[in-house]
């Protein structure tokens, strides 16, 4: 990304916090900062930034805290469950300075489901762990399982991918954000190092769009894709053309790419 | 996790940086930092923390100074390559305050490799980006590629993950850690609210261990993880067995997990 783009007073940031020691012991492989990055951006919201936390108190105190004054929005996923490691909920309380409360819609909703299964008294009392939102939360809606909530700039999610996809999916719409950023790629199969110089060219000579470069190995032959990011497609239409030309020039045999 | 455990004196910790704007567009997935945090593991060093983050000069430099007081070990990936966009090494000698040099040994190895396979000047130039480290950082060997560097507690590796696993591989078996955190893991197709009450007394009676509830669905059905972790393997199947009781009491169906 060129300091340039970033430093637009225009884009709309936020940063997507991973809760959970499956995620950082390597059990468990994250798909949701995939998932959140595209959504949001197609409302123009740009994820500039990630952090994987485990469920410890104070961690997540500070964290949210570090970041919610940095981004204009955060996004949380993980750790809003029943078990005594479902912590996010009072963290974030904790954070903002105000107290747990039941939230009585989705306290109803809970009351509503045990009944019709019979639950037992203590298990309803357990499950109303999932009722508990920071003092001035609304609710983020979801498809499938218990709510999410939001506070300021934080959006407290689930972890299980489907109810996460659910909850992002439903919300993303109701976000105020700028322009999406597009792409164009093309891949070719030459060494980075003998594109390096022409797309340092182009890239400087196109501060309005971010050109990357990412190696790649396709049938056990390397090569190189080419990504142009930015909001406005006729530009990036157009630096497309130069890299294609800058290829053709240098005889690459190149790849269309989504 | 527990705060106990949190707090030990004995944990060897790390942090992982993530950089590279593809990752937080959503383009790619990552997948480094599961292998990053298991192979580590068998190191005795636990990941604690991770973050990703963009191509921006002043975010890594900024990034890395956070992190490295804060952790026994930052491991990064992505940004070494010989392109634009490859802004790593560059940042890392910024946060170290020490000019950035060409390595002898890279620079012998890629005028060889260009040598063999007749390459341009230019081209041998550009490629030649990839020998610059900070002044006074030793080599990460890898089979694949260019080599990574370490400074200080910082260990500079490659983004694309074949690269980045040989880098890991044979730079984790050099690396002091303490024990490997271990774990056992049961499935019961019980919601989670049904196992939060014992389960949560069951920590309490065992604040050595962590115990994590995840959900799960499988075949339509909906069911709960149980996760153990610890450095005490007769600790954790002792804990296993009051899990295991707890659930045949509770008349659930478990499931073998590995």
């Amino acid at each position: 990304m060129s300091q340039a783009a970033a430093a637009s007073s225009e884009a709309v940031t936020a940063c997507v916090l991973i809760i959970g020691n499956e995620i950082l012991s390597g059990r468990t492989q994250d798909v949701n900062l995939a998932f959140i990055a595209r959504t949001l951006n197609e409302r123009g919201i740009q994820v500039r930034e990630a952090r994987t936390i485990p469920d410890i108190e104070e961690v997540i105190v500070d964290t949210v805290n570090a970041v919610r004054s940095r981004f204009d929005y955060v996004f949380t996923t993980g750790g809003i469950g029943p078990t005594h490691d479902d912590i996010t909920a009072e963290c974030v309380a904790r954070a903002f300075g105000v107290p747990l409360i039941m939230h009585p819609d989705i306290e109803a909703r809970i009351r509503g489901y045990a009944a019709q299964r019979g639950l037992a008294p203590d298990v309803i009392q357990t499950s109303l762990r999932m009722a508990r939102v920071p003092e001035g939360a609304d609710l983020i809606d979801t498809e499938i399982g218990a709510p999410g909530f939001r506070i300021g700039n934080v959006y407290v999610m689930a972890g299980i991918p489907a109810v996460m996809q659910s909850m992002i999916s439903l919300l993303a719409p109701k976000l105020s954000g700028s322009l999406p950023v597009r792409s164009r790629s093309i891949g070719a199969f030459l060494g980075e190092s003998l594109v390096a110089d022409p797309l340092r060219a182009i890239q400087d000579r196109n501060p309005e769009v971010d050109v990357g470069s990412y190696p790649f190995s396709e049938n056990g032959r390397y090569g190189t894709t080419l990504v142009i990011r930015g909001t406005d497609e006729q530009h990036l239409n157009a630096v497309l053309a130069e890299i294609r030309a800058m290829l053709d020039g240098l005889g690459a045999e190149t790849l269309q790419r989504d």
